[in-house]
């Protein structure tokens, strides 16, 4: 369970990460292990389609227990899983690093999506965020 | 434009009067006059769904320029309106209180969408976060 | 959490129930708290869209913290409601009793769908199910 | 026909063997020769999406026909095709091996899909839960 108050600390750190990396302005979002979403916060200047691929992101590797990296791996070995994937899951996957799971005592208690830079620097605050709130990213 | 400071005042005290109130726990959403998401929290005990039907009724404002309260009335006189209007939209609205344009200077710059109590406190609690930031509530 | 040892005795005692009631052959579906399937048998006889009604049932309960019985008051009162909750659900809900709350020490961890008889016996044999693995259920 | 007692006998063997060989937790779907669900178990463990991937794997192989490594055959020779067969089945086909065909006396019944380790194991699971209950796997 991610309570909001973690969730919170997650958005903020990963959001700071992206300032002291001076990324392009984030959507930074937190699901528990549901896929469901729990906190949520768009920088000024992000393009509004950027909460839809940072929540595609994350619920992609909570839905499958894979991190973006290891579905962008998938995707490029065998597209047409990750295509059949897609449609089994409404569309909803976004296969690209930035989705990062968040682990607990090796369990998988959420996700964190990032959008906004190229892939690897929306991972990078990602995984800031998640290690700032004392929690183990797999990205 | 609501800036996303603004938008984090909004959910902030909204959730605050929430609690002052001893309502049931909240999902709250700030959307911008595109209907595209801002920034978003769900309290701890808020059921998962709580995401859509808050988005739902904030979408429903800012593309019909009606809050809540008014969208319910057109729903109670004229059901196969808002069924059509669903239709059209792709059935992302959910016409009830809780859905509250956020105007300044008289200008719809977005709206705030609250789910978790009944829809009358839910709106009452998305007023309160909308005057917290110094912006004019029409629920 | 539910683990699958306890959503199986659910769904075993549930069953048990529909037979000792001499209910119609049954459908009957755990989920978990993000509304996610653990486990589900179908009776021989028990038509095949079963599947879909019981999940239905269990989903809506889940998502909106409700179970079937506060669903359908909620319907038959403002049945535009419901209608836009499944907009915004995907038409996943199923507003009926059958969809039970499942909870421990007060929190909800899942729900047990059932589907097959009328509805009122459906939702006794989730409750008996629930019963059976030492969990409270709000029916 | 596959009846209840034989569906659940081969959602017993087949997990017993990922346990046997050590796979990851597993999700086991049993379906009939309509593609509907007849039993479904997800192992702790097992990422919520599993299901999905399941039950695609096991739906093309009905509806199809076509064991999954066919199916991936077919994909892999002509993708173009599984996207179009995707397109009528509403996207609920996953074209990878693991969606093994249930025959009783040269006549496909059903199917059994596995998801949660690497395809070929995946397979292999299925495979051991359909010879358990007396009945035909082609893989």
């Amino acid at each position: 369970m991610i309570d909001l108050d973690t969730a919170k600390v997650m958005v903020t750190e990963a959001r700071k990460k992206g300032r002291d990396l001076g990324l392009q302005p984030l959507a930074v979002v937190v699901i528990d292990d549901g896929g469901h979403i729990k906190a949520f916060e768009r920088e000024d200047g992000a393009s509004p389609g950027r909460f839809d691929i940072a929540l595609g992101k994350a619920y992609g590797a909570v839905m499958l227990g894979m991190p973006g990296s290891a579905q962008m791996a998938r995707a490029e070995a065998q597209a047409y899983f990750m295509t059949a994937a897609n449609g089994v899951f409404g569309g909803k996957l976004v296969p690209v690093p930035g989705g990062v799971l968040v682990k607990r005592d090796g369990v998988i208690i959420g996700a964190v999506g990032v959008s906004g830079d190229v892939s690897d620097k929306d991972a990078e605050a990602a995984v800031a965020g998640i290690t700032a709130a004392g929690l183990d990213p797999v990205a």
